[in-house]
């Protein structure tokens, strides 16, 4: 164990208590939130440092919260957008924030209500714009107008985990993650168990997210002097009926895949969530993993563990975004300064949806 | 199909849509978000009624949206909490609402806190809490004086998804379901099949949905005589130390179970999450679900046909709970008065996880 900071007076936070007990702000996080299944000797470690902090303690000296954190999420029930969200929650109750979370469905007039709505409200920090972004030929001057809104009420903007921002709004402040290395990094582990013949499926292909996925699977197959042997992507279409987006055809994409190219050893999925769909039609249609077909996944949420095979996947550090979200809504460091931009990295995690192909 | 409205000028509502295509509201809901999978042809049948009433249509024919209905959660990460918000937002995009989510995280000072900040905003409709509630002896008193402080700006408090609070709060609105009932289904069914020794596992004993469910499965086992053969659920502490919640100790309880009850034959899991929890125990012990064990859920969320087995459970009509609750905050309906309370039901879905005892 590390030491204990030298004034134990300082009020502790739950950073210092995950580094005291040696785990990683998520799973101090989830001790404190007991809504994961954690290890008994997990916990005592990190109960073990709170109390040592005074960290529970210190929360009892609290004064009333009034400034808030508006988080813009495109839907409540993605993985991905939960577990940033309790990110930015945890970073903003230690900060004495109140976190206040607007859903959009990805409709873009309802995001500008919203913005309008939130830049009236006093004590506004910062609002955190999460996940990936469509490609919409005027969101950039969408961008400006709500940077406009915020300044006049001294709140900043910050985008969180949306791949494909870089460069565009040089006022907002940003946490990212590096999406297209991730991708790179699993189709490598592909090819490295000597998959050839691999092909993507699921999410959207003008959505930036999926875009930077797809991208970093072509850069690792290139390298090789390989190329995707299909891609089964379907369209946002915000412009024609921002509504009724095409759905998740996960599932039927997998059983065509099947029929049309049955050369391919290896699956990419867009995320985890589309990883399960392609393994249960994958299961559906005889076909073993990762006996016969290796798929892998993104994200490394919840569900890479639950299913069967348990999923080869991208870790993506969802909670830590959030939470370096809040933090710099809170510190407000000035865009385009030192310490305005954060990228936090990606890993391979090596379950058990992959195999060397058939010979 | 049914028919289409007589008058089409009338602005189309997407309950009309689901029946006119024959669905459930949350299915076509789904269709609108394009974040669940969905059959071609129900998609099909979807957007087809979409088009005949002019929905898509009319939602350009949108006003500026100001009036918020705010919704006061636990957890963003639960799946009852993120249904029931998907379908609170769905509704209130629906009314021209922006749908605000406020994670307390069980802290009920931050919860004072916040029910204080979105009092003091203008054009809220009303406060909506969704789960369940820990036994705390002054709760009653702390929702009186959310009652006053919402009454003050005219806006209303709904108690949502929120078992055990009926008859406490006559001021208070309520769409609710029918916890217990779905208990008691899902016991009757395990003892159908044969089972007459049966444990529990998971959830917290001191919180309203875990204590409902636990007494609805005693009923349905007392009337075949029987009793539950052993109880494993944790503690919420709120009093002692509200942050540090006793970590979900599902698959150490399992094993315990196995150690301790091995006459056991079924096994009632606190939700499907649980449920997961317990499987996977099970299969790391050498225990094959459903054939040495039978393994129950509640909720019907995402993951019981993701893993392996499908989980045999209660389905919860979330998103209809949602879609309810934000239906009474716009319109207001007086409490106590017809219609100001709704209880919705719940019912068994056979899947996979249950067998009969082996002889």
């Amino acid at each position: 164990m590390k030491q204990a900071p030298e004034n134990p007076a300082r009020r502790a936070n739950l950073r210092e208590v995950a580094a005291l007990a040696g785990v990683s702000l998520s799973t101090a996080s989830r001790v404190l939130s007991g809504s994961y299944p954690i290890s008994g000797a997990t916990r005592e470690k990190v109960v073990g440092a709170m109390r040592e902090l005074g960290y529970s303690e210190s929360r009892t000296r609290r004064r009333e919260a009034t400034r808030t954190i508006g988080v813009i999420v495109p839907d409540v029930r993605s993985s991905l957008v939960s577990g940033v969200t309790a990110g930015i929650d945890a970073a903003a109750a230690e900060n004495g924030r109140i976190c206040t979370i607007f859903p959009t469905e990805g409709d873009l007039d309802r995001e500008r209500d919203i913005v309008r709505l939130a830049a009236r409200q006093r004590e506004l920090d910062a609002l955190v714009f999460v996940g990936g972004m469509q490609r919409v030929d005027d969101y950039s001057e969408r961008l400006g107008d709500y940077l406009t809104m915020l300044e006049d009420v001294d709140a900043r903007l910050v985008l969180c985990a949306r791949p494909g921002d870089t460069g565009t709004h040089p006022a907002a402040l940003r946490v990212g993650y590096d999406n297209e290395g991730g991708a790179f990094a699993i189709a490598s582990y592909l090819t490295s168990k000597g998959h050839r013949q691999i092909a993507w499926v699921g999410g959207y292909r003008n959505q930036s997210t999926t875009e930077g996925r797809v991208l970093g699977v072509r850069r690792a197959l290139a390298s090789h002097g390989l190329e995707l042997e299909a891609v089964y992507t379907d369209e946002f279409q915000p412009n024609v009926n921002r509504r009724v987006r095409p759905v998740d055809l996960t599932y039927a994409n997998t059983r065509r895949l099947l029929e049309e190219h049955p050369e391919v050893t290896g699956i990419v999925a867009n995320s985890d969530f589309h990883a399960v769909e392609v393994v249960r039609a994958l299961h559906d249609a005889g076909v073993d993993v990762p006996g016969d077909i290796s798929v892998v996944g993104y994200d490394d949420n919840e569900v890479a563990v639950q299913v069967r095979p348990n999923l080869t996947t991208v870790h993506l550090p969802v909670f830590d975004l959030g939470w370096e979200a809040a933090r710099l809504a809170v510190e407000k460091p000035l865009p385009g300064m030192p310490g305005s931009t954060i990228e936090l990295g990606t890993h391979v995690v090596v379950r058990d949806s992959v195999a060397p192909p058939r010979a």
